[in-house]
């Protein structure tokens, strides 16, 4: 049983599941992790494969998926929950923290051996495998909770799993990118409601951050400055969209958002990742995290569906252009209503909003928390 | 009252509603179209505005909407069906054929002066007038009907619209792309369930179609070949994901197909837009389409949910590498079940898939029409 130690008084303690997959207890109270997984060995299917779309030069993903994934369990069937003795999850312990496990239906899989992936795509770039790692995040063991709803200290420890995911999986010599997410709501498709996010690993450069790792590299080009610094600066004059902010860490809803409620949480100084995070940033995080997502529950007294998204430099490229930041954006545009991505968004990728930033920044700021 | 010939048979008779808008009746009996719109005048909102993401060089409109949307109407309230004496709608006439109008709420609005819209954009590209054209295409008078459902007749008269709409709007000296599309089901968002398309004139090339164009380029200039000409020689080798064919047509699910069933409709002869379509291939769309659009709805036997998408070469800009083609795209993936855009696909454009394309097209020629 290996542990190792993290910042912040973070301990973690690798275990292994049945079927061989890894799961990974960030604790603080330096508990002893040793209860062992009591099911039954499941086959895995083997790796998928990716396909180019010729079309427009992007990865698609065909996983090969095991059937029967649980779709909205009832609480008592919560594979996030801890084990008890009459309902064996998906984490042995009784109780836990923060787990990181691998994901039991990836759509990206580990190789033994580093696959070939071209990077210079045509046409007649043939198919590869769909490598890489989906791994689940459970922020907590309480089902009723949610991100907003958890302890500072419980949001600093999803921050030490967060960075160390990143350090350990940016050594897999074939990992290009490595994006922590979270989906919340069934509105934006989730099947498991116990608050969790998860990490995917890419083995390419995933299309939109390439688009905005090119675009970011022709903005340093042209001004010998980061992007997202002017940005940042853009917000911190005009004033008008910022939410919420502190020492560290600022809330803005972006110049051009795309969504009814879209909020960008950038740290104050520049970082690619979130291994260069320094003390003050990793621990000035959890306040300014919880305000953000209380504020946007606030806005209808509703429980709004989100997808935040960690948007990081790429693991071998463009450390120099691109910094860390949250993106959170919600298609809920009013109690009874959702933006949906038809016709013009989704397949000619050109956005329409209704709402201005300036007007949701200001509905976002006068929730009383 | 001007009328104007097109092809096959149809004629073009404008006439204009209340508030200025210009509604066009695509006919093929001779009909007379006299009647006067009788509802009051209603102000229009200011046209909105176009801001820079500068995360991605991307254009989002922000647009001026009337407030008021409508949602859903009964049947009784269809705004797309023919005027009665107590029940004026969006067209005055008492029955029609097609016709197109000018969106009552359009997100793009028409200018008198040309804007400049800059195209080499970056951080500092300052917003542009949110300029443009939406239009409304409604395929028939029959509320109950569907494009599947349409005679042979009928989507010939909605084909010469749609030619007859890219010729007229490629005439705006600041429209650089012209989209029609069409979503359905409630799924999508749609909020009237009367069959009809639109039609989007964008000032700026949208990002999909940019980045098509991007990699058409760059596969011409290394092969000498037209992209789409390529692909469409490649499904015919491989047989697997053919759908349906006639002389002029091909339907395929992509090779790399994003969507639980996605099939993409092409002429064998490779046109870069409607107005090259020839009489032959004019003349063959309406009964593939029907085909194609009967084993969509036939594969669970329910209605499907669709965003049918044409792709056609932008209108200053890479005719020689652009190819028209028909995307249909449908997020069911199970009568009860729908593929959601979620983390890895909505924030970072890395689409998975749990269906082989192969498999769709084999589920999709198996409906037994």
């Amino acid at each position: 049983m290996a542990t190792k130690k993290l910042p912040a008084g973070v301990t973690r303690t690798d275990r292994t599941l049945m079927d061989g997959r890894t799961i990974r207890y960030y604790d603080t109270q330096g508990q002893v992790r040793s209860a062992e997984d009591q099911r039954p060995v499941e086959e895995q299917p083997s790796i998928g494969e990716m396909r180019l779309d010729p079309l427009n030069n992007e990865w698609v993903v065909m996983a090969a998926h095991r059937q029967n994934r649980i779709f909205l369990p009832p609480k008592e069937l919560n594979p996030l929950a801890p084990s008890r003795p009459d309902a064996l999850t998906e984490i042995p312990e009784s109780d836990y923290e923060v787990v990181v496990f691998d994901n039991r239906s990836p759509s990206l899989r580990t190789m033994d051996q580093s696959p070939q992936i071209p990077t210079d795509l045509s046409f007649a770039t043939a198919p590869a495998p769909a490598a890489g790692k989906c791994e689940v995040v459970c922020y907590t063991s309480n089902y009723d909770s949610s991100f907003k709803d958890l302890s500072e200290h419980q949001i600093r420890t999803v921050l030490e799993a967060w960075r160390d995911r990143t350090q350990e999986l940016s050594q897999i010599p074939y990992i290009q990118h490595i994006a922590p997410f979270e989906n919340r709501g069934e509105e934006v498709g989730v099947t498991l409601n116990h608050p969790h996010g998860q990490i995917y690993a890419y083995s390419y450069i995933p299309p939109k951050t390439e688009r905005m790792l090119h675009v970011a590299r022709a903005h340093f080009a042209k001004t010998g400055r980061v992007l997202l610094d002017d940005i940042v600066a853009r917000e911190l004059t005009d004033q008008v969209r910022i939410v919420a902010s502190n020492d560290e860490w600022i809330a803005y809803v972006p110049y051009a958002s795309r969504y009814p409620f879209e909020i960008h949480i950038a740290p104050r100084r520049s970082v690619a990742d979130f291994i260069d995070l320094d003390e003050a940033a990793s621990h000035s995080f959890a306040p300014i995290a919880k305000e953000v997502l209380q504020r946007l529950d606030g806005v209808f007294g509703v429980t709004m569906p989100y997808i935040a998204s960690w948007h990081q430099a790429p693991v071998h490229e463009g450390r120099d252009v691109m910094r860390l930041h949250w993106q959170i954006q919600s298609v809920r545009r009013a109690p009874g209503k959702l933006k949906y991505l038809a016709g013009s968004e989704s397949a000619f990728g050109a956005f329409m909003m209704d709402l201005k930033p300036e007007q949701s920044a200001q509905q976002l700021r006068d929730v009383k928390l």
